[in-house]
């Protein structure tokens, strides 16, 4: 019996999927990048069981399994190829759970963030990942990839809001892991190894989320048009250094500017080069923006500030435009390097000097409260030039030089992972795949991303 | 050439020491658990150098390696016996970098905990961690152990305020995980893997912590004896449920108010049968603390409160008590089970019931915040008498069924590895072991602690 047969026979009717139109969607992200083939079957899991039946199968037969959610991922990391089984969790949206008394959620991997946090508004908590797609990205996701977003310099990345998760292994088993207490020390935390492992230690089936009380008081929100990107990228500067912690500090460059006032019919580098959107919020939040008023008006620059709900949200739309804005532009490699605060300035400076020296147009926002910069390689057709590649490489190399890193929040997919060893070290790399091998030793999990196997030659470029 | 005689040959001098009095102070330690043996020699090192150097000679030889800070645990997770090296980092106390820009910290692991937050007021920032021990605990210690204490729920946990490790492999291989970065999602989290890992990874040779900038405002702090711990354990639920979140929520029952006031010379339960210490800061710990007493009123319950920091550092020092008086009172056990916060009034009443199976003295402090009990075993002399074992046995049996961990804060070490598994189950258990060989193939660092390396039989009881 084929794979194919064998996942039909086993599995509850209608959950394997072989239509071509559906398998095909299967092979891209929302990064553009599309495997070289098409998968076998897409199966869209309703429970732990089919997850586990599905594993079986694959670890019996040699199958990889590639999970995967909502496909909105960045980099790769859940795009599927010749003889892979697309394993979907996207039916599983229950909440399972809301304890307000313990502040935690359980929930189904499917569920979309934006939903979930509209069920917990109800019970006056949230949970505070938020990625800029959270209304059409999953919980799953944003557990499988340490999905980061807008507020994490306040709030935390995801890997600080969750507290356990139930994990079907290569081979069909179920493990729990981590706790449903704050507290807990119990051996190695397997919990925090799994967020961010981007699919390829095991398939998150169930999670237990760590909720925050709704934030009580009246929003601030601020917004400066400067007149250059450094103008905002010291005035985010001077504002973490002064002690203050906006919940959201949003910084846009010229090039987006044009490219999202092109999107929006609206000519936004009329009102300066570079776009500074601070958010504050709590119960300090009036005294803060006052603060941060006077730090922006004492740099010369000026600034419109709020507390209107519609007005603050239409300014945070403008930032969540801007990657349609740059989809509509042409083909994308959104790049992702985080680097101290500090440090922010010199990227940028960094990214201009490869814009002129590679001829190419970068698009730059930066999550400007915590260093975290989305440089946009523009382009027109499927492939990725070389030139681009060479540029992504010289940006990563300067991220590292400036003591950061190669991806803040995206992953590593296939679109870092020739970048991953030289990040790490030969040394580290070698025990991340020999951790890998202890997960999966039979390679099955979303083989090709992130690690090569353990055997396998050198990173392939 | 022996090992001693080859640590001496390859180390500073003064570094290796050999004196008997010195190698039995490193058989214990706080949990007053002594190893049957006597180690070889306490290496002191002083740089990474020094590090990397013992571990070689360790690997060259089949050495064990029991790497230790201050000697302040409670699990017996640093205790060293017949020849072992112990590997001391007390003496890396270097305060390396203060970023006030980045938020960050880059320290030497045998910086104390409460010398670092004196240093770090200088700039206006701290350290989050609090456990109670920490003006005589490591950071890095802290780090090994994930360490909590007062302000977890509040502030978090150890692992939360940690950005990145220089760690020494069990070959003296250096590595650096994490990044100096708020995000970073550069392969697996090993960073995160080698917070609580308990010497059993490898050594934690420099940290790069998140700081945080000091709280601003007036702190509140509320003291109330209550009739009844129930009546303590209800208040703090409530006040959860309330969406409040005070920075501190400690609860004391009658017998270690009975403990606490022998050793102070107070008749505390003159005034009630629990103590139930509550603190808030941040800008609204004024409005928080209002919404907190009424909260008590309605209960029947009646509370002082103060925002005078003399009256309020000698309430808190009151809690911080209670070990010392504990520890006067006889050996100690000292359990750490972690239970939902609505599951504290269950825990405590399991307590009582095995104090009256088992005719145990069991003084319990909760840190009520975040549900972490700690039922502390009172006896007389040096070895744990079996019926505290069967009770320790039956009360994690008791937080498991209710949703709970066996320990929220100070290790497995070699006094809770015997219930490990059961927590854990048998796959995880065998993935943590193999986790295990990935990083010490050859089973030198801390054997015996946590884990039994692969190819052991079942966990020695």
């Amino acid at each position: 019996m084929d794979v194919i047969e064998q996942l039909r026979t086993t599995l509850p009717a209608g959950t394997v999927v072989t239509d071509p139109a559906v398998l095909q969607a299967c092979r891209a992200d929302r990064s553009g990048h599309v495997s070289p083939g098409t998968p076998l079957a897409l199966v869209e899991a309703t429970s732990i069981q089919d997850v586990q039946a599905v594993c079986r199968i694959a670890t019996a037969t040699g199958t990889p399994v590639v999970s995967r959610g909502a496909g909105t991922g960045l980099a790769g990391g859940a795009i599927a190829g010749d003889g892979e089984i697309v394993l979907s969790t996207l039916a599983m949206t229950g909440i399972l759970e809301v304890s307000v008394a313990n502040r935690l959620a359980v929930v189904q991997p499917g569920i979309f963030n934006g939903e979930l946090n509209r069920a917990l508004a109800e019970h006056r908590m949230w949970w505070a990942p938020d990625p800029a797609s959270k209304d059409i990205s999953t919980v799953g996701g944003n557990i499988a990839m340490n999905a980061g977003g807008l507020l994490c310099a306040k709030y935390g990345v995801t890997r600080e809001a969750v507290l356990a998760l139930k994990i079907v292994l290569a081979d069909g088993r179920l493990i729990s892991v981590g706790h449903r207490t704050v507290k807990g020390v119990t051996g190695y935390d397997l919990c925090a190894l799994m967020i961010g492992s981007e699919g390829t230690l095991g398939i998150i089936v169930e999670a237990t989320l760590k909720l925050r009380p709704l934030v009580a008081g009246t929003v601030s929100t601020m917004a400066a048009y400067v007149d250059h990107v450094d103008v905002g990228a010291s005035l985010a500067a001077k504002i973490g250094a002064a002690g203050l912690q906006p919940a959201m500090m949003e910084l846009l460059d010229r090039r987006s500017l044009l490219c999202l006032g092109k999107h929006i019919g609206q000519e936004l580098t009329r009102r300066g080069n570079a776009y500074l959107l601070i958010q504050c919020d709590g119960p300090a939040a009036g005294e803060e923006a006052a603060a941060i008023m006077e730090i922006i008006h004492a740099a010369g620059a000026r600034a419109e500030s709020t507390t209107d709900e519609a007005t603050a949200q239409a300014w945070v739309e403008v930032r969540r435009q801007v990657l349609p804005s740059l989809e509509a532009a042409g083909t994308l490699l959104v790049e992702d390097v985080s680097v101290p605060r500090d440090a922010m300035a010199a990227m940028f400076a960094k990214i201009t000097e490869l814009e002129e020296k590679y001829g190419l147009i970068i698009p730059t926002t930066a999550h400007a409260g915590d260093g975290n910069l989305h440089p946009s390689f523009v382009f027109q057709g499927a492939e990725v030039p070389e030139a681009v590649w060479d540029a992504a490489g010289e940006l990563f190399g300067h991220a590292l030089e400036l003591g950061g890193t190669l991806t803040g929040e995206h992953g590593i997919g296939v679109l870092k992972k020739r970048w991953l060893g030289v990040e790490l070290g030969d040394t580290q790399l070698m025990l991340q795949r020999q951790i890998k091998a202890v997960f999966d030793p039979h390679g099955i999990l979303n083989p090709g991303k992130v690690l090569d196997p353990l055997g396998a030659g050198a990173a392939a470029a």
